[in-house]
C-alpha cells in the first residue's frame, strides 16, 4: 500500500540541503550571457535603433534587433498542438519587435561574456520611438478608430459563447434577478525560480537547450517553429524547477536562446530575467470583467445564470482566449441543473502580456459566479451554505456542455463538512452577538463561503496523452521515466507512489527520473490544467502492471511455477502462501545476465485519455475588520476539496496550504499597477507589487472528501490549481457578511476597502 | 538501401567544427579539481604520509589517502557481472593504496579549487616508503620467495589450459618440428581523449559521474560496488568520447571522483589525468611470452600447435586472465583441423597494471602463431599463402573448441584476393631478382603475410545483451536509443543504418542519441570485444522492425487500408502500387495529437544474443629494409578482411586504416620501458614513447570478402579489432623473408633490428 499514505516528497532531502540543481546551476564553461533591451513606452514603433556602441564594446559577442531575427511569427501557448488549424493559438510574435505593444517590449537583445558587460551594451543602444496612445482596456482596445497592436486582429483575439438550457425564459420567469459587474485585476504568478534558459549546439543543426520550464516537449515544438528548423534538430531538457504557476507553460525564452546560439557558432548563451523582467515581461493573469446576471426562485433554486466576459490579453495573445473559454465551461458541472449562458471575448492592450496562471481563467469567474450568488442567497434571506446546497451538482447529474454524466461529485460532502468542521452555525450565532455588541460598529466579524468545480486537464478541448518507462534495475529497484513534469509540486512523488502501489514494492524502490528531456523522455504535454495526477495514472498504472507482469514471468522462468501462483511483494517474489521466493535483486541480475534466457525487464506505455473529471472543493473564512482601519483580519480560513482519492494526504494538504495563500494574496493585495494614461507599469518590483509573505498569512486549514473517479487509475481527481479558486469569493463575501459592502472588484486592499466604506458612509 | 553504403559519419561535423563536447567540456559551474599522488617507487609500502601542509593550503578542500578510503576490495575490469563467482574479475584494489605495487600507483588525492593549487599541494604531501624488490617478470613474480603483491594470490592471477585433439600423438607423428619462444612488450592505448571523469551529487544518496567510458552501464555497477552503494543511487553519463581502445573499459576514475563528490557535500569533482598518468597509471597491453610448437607433415598439412603463454598483468588483476584465454580461444578457428594444445598462467608483477586493448592478447598469440607457422612453411620450402590457404578454416568447419559449425569462414578467398591485388606471386619473383641484384645485399625486400581469426563479442564466456529503442518524432523522423557505447568507431552510423533500413527510411530522418545515461538509456554492457555490430545489430533490427509495423498499423487505422497493403518507403507510407499515401510527420501529428486514436509510437527491444561469429583477414606486405641503418620501410601493406556484410564501406575501411597503423606503431617502434631493477617506468611521455605518426605511416590499403553470416541480422560480422591483428607478425616475416633474420621479440625497432642484424652478422 503506497496510494494513500504521506510518503515524504522524493526531492525533499536534495532542495533543503540545496543539492537539487536548477537550469541555472547547469551551465556550461565559457557560457555567454544575453540580456533584452525592453522598450521604455507602451505602444509604438521603433523609429531608429543604433548598436554600433554596444557592439564595439569589449566582451559583446553579439547584438540583434528586430531587423536581425526569423519572421517566422509564432505562438507561445504551451498547449498540445491542435490538428484542426482554427483551435491552433494565435502566431502573433516574433522574436524581436519592432512595434512595441507594451511597456517591456523586447526589441533588442545583447551577448556578452558576463551580465555586466551585456547590462553595460544594453546603455549603449540608442533608441527612438514615434509613440502611439496606450490602449489600455476593453472600450479603448475594441474601439473602431483604436489602431490595431497586430494587422488585421481588430484588437480581438477571440470570441465565443454557450448556453444550456434556456436562460431567457428562466430570466423571465424567476422569482428574482440580481445583476453585478466584477472586475479581477492584473496579478503574476510570482514562481521562485525566474524564467532563464540556456541553449547550445553541439552539431552544426542541433540545438539543446536547457529551461525552467512546464512543457519541454511543446517548448521543442515552438522553438523549432520559430527558428524554422526540423523538431527533431531541437532537444529540450528540464532540470529541477522553482514553480511555475503557469508562467512557465509558456515559451518564452527558450526561441531566443536557441537563436542566439545558432546565430553564434552554437556557443552556449543564457537567457536568465530579473525579478522585474519577470514581473512585466512574461505572462500575467488575464484582467476580466464580468457582467452576471443570475436567477433565483424564492425557494431557493438556482434558476440561471448569464455571464458576459471580457478578457484582456495584453500586448500579445500568449494563451489569448483559451483562457476566457476554459473558465466559461467551468462553471456549468458546479450548477449543472441551472441554464447557463456565457460568452466572452479577448481583446489585445498595451498592457503586459497575459497567459497560463494557475486557475487558467477560473479564479476571475468564480469571483463573479460565487459573489452573486451570495448577493442572491442575501436577496432569499437563506443561509449562504443552504443556498449553495440547493443548487451544486451531485453524482450522477449530466454536465449540460458535454452530456456526460459526472461521474463523482463530492461538493455537497464538502459544504456540509465543512460547516461542521468550521463551526459555522455557532459562529453565525456568535458574530451576530459580537457585531451587535461592538458599540462603535468599527470592529465587525463575518463569514464568507464560496464553491467551485474544476476540470483534470484538458480533454476535449486538447488532447490528452502521457507516457510512462519502467525499468527494473539491477539491484531490485525500478527507475520510472514520465514526460510529466514535477515543477515543485509534488508531482514525481505521487507518481512513484502509484508505480509503487501497481508494482507491490516500497516507494523507497522507486528512482523517478525528474528531468525531462525531449531526446528520451516519453512524450507527455508537460505540468498544466491540474492534468498531471489524473492523466498521467493511467499510463503508470499501465506501465506498472506490465512491468510486474514480466517480472513475474521471468519468476515463473527461474522457479518454474506459474506466474498466477506467484506476486511481488517489497523487495520479493512471493508465492500464494506468501513464502518468499526470490528477491527482486536476485530476479534482475538473472534477467540481465543470465547466458541465454531473460533480458532488460522494462515496460513502456503511452496512452491517450478520452476522460475529464471535475473536481469540486470549497472555502470557508471567518474575517474580522477595523473599519477605521480598513483592516482586515482573516480570523479562520479552510478548504475541504473533492479531488478524488487522495494519492499523499500530505502533499495534497500542501497543495491546498500553497493555493490558498496565494488566493488570499490575490484576493487582498497583489495588483500590478499600470498608468491609466502611459501604460507604463508602476511596480515591477517585489517591494512594490504586494505580495503576501508569511507574516501575512493566516493559519490555513483543509479537509477532503474522498469521492471515488471511475475514470481515473486510483480514483484520483485534480487538486493543483483548485484551492485558489473559491478564496476570494469566500472573502468578499465575508465581508460583505461583516460590513454589508460588496467588494466587486480585485484586489480588496486596504485602499479599495477605504473607498468603499467611505462610498457605504461607513467611515 | 540504408546498409551497404558508404553514410558519411552522423558525428563527422560536430567533430570537425568542435562542437562535438567531450566530459571535460561538460562541467558544472565551481567545479573542484582533483589529482592524485603516485608512487615513486614500483615496490613498497607507505611508512608515512603527512598531508598537514597540504591540507592548509588556501585552496585546497580535501586530502584523502588510503587511511580515509572504503575498505572495499573491488575489481576494475569492464565485464558484465557474471552469475558464476568463480568466472568474476579478480577483486584486488582499493581506491587508494598503502601497499604501492607499481610506479605511479595512487595514494593519495588532492581536491582544490583549481588544478594548480592540486599540484602545489600534492607537492606539499610528505611520504615515506619501506622499498621491496621490483618484481618485473614470470620468474621473479613467481619464485617461491617472492613476496606476495596480493596477499594469499601466490601473484597468480589465473591459469588455464585447453586441448583439442591429440597434440602429443600430432607431434610425435609429424614430419616437422617447430618451436619458438615468442616476446610481446608494454605498449599502451594512447588515445587521443585522456581518462576524465568528474562527479557531483544531486541529493543527499544520489551521485552523477560523467565520464569518458565504454562502458556506462558496467562503470555504474563497479561504482556502486566500490563506495558499498545501492546501484540506483549510481548514475553515469557518457558523453562524446576520444577513443579508448579498451583503456576505457577499465574503470579507473569513476569510483574515486564518486567518492570524493560524496566526501565533500557533494560539490562537483573533476580528475582530468595528464598524458603522463595515462601511459602509466591506467592500462597497458598484456606482455605475453609465448612458447609454441608446430607440427607439419610434408604435404604442407598443419598438425598440430601448442602453445604456452605467460602473460604479465602488473600491479593489479584488471582484465587479468581473461586476456590470456580470450587470446587462446581465438587461435582454434583460424585453423581448426588441427591439434591444438594452449596452456596459460598471468601472473602479477610490478609493472603498470594491464587491461584490455584492442585485440584482447590476440596481437600477441597471432604474432606467436603466425610467426611461427612462417617458419613451418619455410621448413617445408612452400609458399607462404599456399601453406596457409592448406590449412586454414572454411565455411562449415567445426570449431572444436565449441562444438559449433563455422557459419562463414571467408579467409581462403581472403588470401585468394590479397595474393592477386597484391600482385604477391610477381612480387616474389621482383624481390628475388632484386636482392640478388643489390650487390651489397645491403637493401632488400620481402613479402609477408599473416592470418587471424577473432571473435563478434565476448559469447558463451560472458553475457551477450543489447538494447535499442526507438522513437517516431513528431516529425516524421526516429530517435533511436542504444546502449551500444560510439567511443569513435562509428558504431552510431552503422546503428543509424541498420535501423533506416529496417524502417523504409533514409539514414537523414534518423537521430541516434549518442550519450548513454544509465538511467534510461536500455542496457547494454559498452563497447569491447568488437561487439557492437553485431550484438546490437539484433536488437536495432527487431525494434526497427516493430516500430515499423506500428507505424503501418496507425496508418491503416488512419488510412482504413489493411496493414499488409502498406509499406514504409523514404518519408511516407505509400501502398504496393508504391502511390504515396501520407507523409510519416502527418502519421506522426496524427499519432500524438488524434484527440481519441494513437500514442507516441515507440518500440523497444531488449535481447541477449547467444551466438558468436568469426572474422577472419590476412595481412600482406612489403618491406624494404636498409640493413647498415637498420632502416625499415614499408612499401605496401594491404588487409583483406572477411567481416561478413559490410555496413559502411567507408567506415569499415577506416577501421582497417586505424588498425593496421596501430599495428604497425606497436609492431616497429612502440614500447613502455621500465628500468630492469628498479621497475622505474622511463619514457611516460609522447616524446620518448615513440608512437607512429603520420609520417611514420605507409599508404595503408585493405579491402573486403563479404560473406554472409546467418547468425547476424544484417550478415555482418566484427571489425573493430581485427584490422591489427596480423600486422605485427605479416610485418616480421617479411623481414624474415628480406633478410632471413628472424625477430621474436616486439618491437622491432632499428634497435632491436641492429641487434638482431650484428648476431645473424649482416653487420
Amino acid at each position: 500500500m503506497s496510494v494513500g499514505l504521506s510518503q515524504e516528497r522524493l526531492d525533499a532531502k536534495a532542495k533543503v540541503t540545496g543539492r537539487c540543481r536548477f537550469t541555472a546551476d547547469l551551465t556550461l564553461p565559457g557560457i555567454r550571457i544575453a540580456k533584452y533591451l525592453h522598450s521604455t513606452i507602451a505602444h509604438g514603433k521603433v523609429t531608429s535603433i543604433d548598436t554600433s556602441e554596444a557592439l564595439a564594446l569589449p566582451g559583446v559577442e553579439g547584438v540583434f534587433t528586430f531587423a536581425d531575427i526569423p519572421k517566422v511569427p509564432f505562438a507561445t501557448a504551451g498547449h498540445a498542438f491542435n490538428l484542426d488549424p482554427a483551435a491552433r493559438d494565435k502566431e502573433d510574435r516574433l522574436l524581436l519587435t519592432e512595434h512595441v505593444r507594451y511597456h517591456g517590449d523586447e526589441i533588442a537583445v545583447v551577448v556578452a561574456v558576463d551580465g555586466l558587460t551585456a547590462s553595460k551594451a544594453l546603455k549603449k543602444i540608442k533608441v527612438t520611438y514615434e509613440e502611439y496612445p496606450a490602449l489600455l482596456n476593453h472600450e479603448q482596445a475594441l474601439d473602431d478608430t483604436a489602431r490595431e497592436l497586430h494587422d488585421g486582429s481588430g484588437n480581438r483575439v477571440g470570441e465565443h459563447s454557450y448556453q444550456c438550457g434556456d436562460v431567457p425564459a428562466a430570466l423571465a420567469s424567476a422569482d428574482a434577478i440580481l445583476k453585478g459587474q466584477f472586475q479581477t485585476q492584473m496579478v503574476q504568478h510570482c514562481h521562485m525560480e525566474n524564467h532563464v534558459a540556456w541553449a547550445y549546439m553541439d552539431d552544426t543543426d542541433h540545438i539543446v537547450v536547457m529551461s525552467s520550464t512546464q512543457i519541454p516537449h511543446i517548448c521543442r515544438r515552438i522553438v523549432s517553429q520559430a527558428l524554422d528548423i526540423p523538431m527533431s534538430t531541437v532537444q529540450v531538457i528540464k532540470p529541477a524547477i522553482g514553480g511555475g504557476f503557469g508562467n512557465k507553460q509558456d515559451v518564452v525564452l527558450e526561441p531566443m536562446v536557441a537563436f542566439l546560439t545558432k546565430q553564434l557558432g552554437g556557443i552556449p548563451v543564457m537567457l536568465e530575467l530579473t525579478r522585474e523582467e519577470c514581473l512585466t515581461s512574461t505572462r500575467i493573469r488575464h484582467p476580466f470583467r464580468v457582467n452576471i446576471e443570475c436567477a433565483v426562485n424564492n425557494d431557493g433554486t438556482l434558476k440561471a445564470l448569464a455571464m458576459d466576459v471580457s478578457s484582456n490579453t495584453g500586448g500579445y495573445a500568449s494563451h489569448g482566449h483559451s483562457i476566457a473559454k476554459a473558465a466559461g465551461s467551468k462553471v456549468v458541472p458546479l450548477y449543472p441543473n441551472a441554464a447557463i449562458s456565457y460568452q466572452a471575448i479577448t481583446h489585445y492592450s498595451n498592457l503586459p502580456s497575459a497567459g497560463a496562471m494557475r486557475g487558467y481563467g477560473s479564479p476571475q469567474i468564480v469571483f463573479a459566479v460565487e459573489s452573486i450568488m451570495e448577493e442572491a442567497a442575501r436577496k432569499l434571506g437563506m443561509d449562504s451554505i443552504d443556498f449553495r446546497l440547493k443548487n451544486v451538482a451531485q453524482t450522477g447529474d449530466t454536465n449540460p456542455l458535454t452530456g456526460k454524466v459526472i461521474e463523482s461529485a463530492g461538493i455537497r460532502e464538502c459544504l456540509h463538512k465543512g460547516r461542521e468542521q468550521f463551526l459555522w452555525d455557532q459562529k453565525k450565532q456568535d458574530h451576530s452577538r459580537f457585531n451587535s455588541a461592538c458599540k462603535t460598529g468599527n470592529i465587525r466579524r463575518g463569514l464568507g463561503v464560496a464553491c467551485f468545480s474544476y476540470g483534470s486537464g484538458t480533454y476535449p478541448a486538447s488532447v490528452e496523452i502521457a507516457g510512462a518507462r519502467m525499468i527494473l534495475n539491477q539491484d531490485g529497484r525500478v527507475t520510472v521515466q514520465i514526460g510529466a513534469t514535477e515543477i515543485g509540486q509534488g508531482s514525481d512523488t505521487v507518481i512513484a507512489q502509484m508505480a509503487a502501489e501497481k508494482l507491490g514494492i516500497p516507494v523507497s524502490a522507486i528512482r523517478v527520473v525528474s528531468t525531462q528531456d525531449t531526446d528520451t523522455t516519453p512524450f507527455d504535454p508537460g505540468s498544466f490544467a491540474s492534468r498531471q495526477t489524473y492523466v498521467v495514472c493511467q499510463a503508470v498504472a499501465e506501465a506498472g502492471d506490465l512491468l510486474r507482469q514480466r517480472i513475474l514471468e521471468h519468476a515463473s522462468c527461474m522457479l518454474e511455477i506459474a506466474v498466477d501462483q506467484l506476486t511481488v511483494s517489497e523487495d520479493a517474489v512471493i508465492d500464494t502462501s506468501d513464502n518468499v521466493l526470490l528477491s527482486l535483486k536476485d530476479l534482475a541480475l538473472d534477467a540481465y545476465y543470465h547466458k541465454t534466457r531473460g533480458q532488460q525487464l522494462t515496460a513502456e506505455v503511452s496512452r491517450k485519455v478520452t476522460t475529464n473529471a471535475y473536481s469540486y472543493g470549497c472555502t470557508l473564512v471567518e474575517v474580522e475588520i477595523d473599519i477605521a482601519l480598513c483592516q482586515l483580519t482573516i480570523l479562520a480560513i479552510r478548504n475541504i476539496h473533492d479531488s478524488g482519492k487522495i494519492i499523499n494526504p500530505d502533499l495534497a494538504a500542501g497543495q491546498v496550504y500553497g493555493g490558498v495563500g496565494m488566493g488570499i494574496s490575490g484576493a487582498l493585495s497583489e495588483e500590478l499597477l499600470a498608468d491609466p494614461e502611459t501604460g507604463w507599469i508602476y511596480n515591477n518590483n517585489l517591494l512594490d507589487y504586494k505580495i503576501a509573505t508569511m507574516m501575512d498569512s493566516p493559519d490555513i486549514s483543509c479537509d477532503f472528501v474522498e469521492t471515488h473517479e471511475p475514470t481515473a487509475a486510483f480514483g484520483n481527481k485534480s487538486l493543483g490549481e483548485p484551492p485558489l479558486l473559491s478564496v476570494a469569493p469566500a472573502i468578499r463575501n465575508a465581508i460583505l457578511d461583516a460590513t454589508g459592502v460588496a467588494m466587486n472588484q480585485l484586489p480588496m486592499s486596504p485602499k479599495a476597502l477605504f473607498t468603499a466604506f467611505r462610498a457605504a458612509e461607513l467611515i
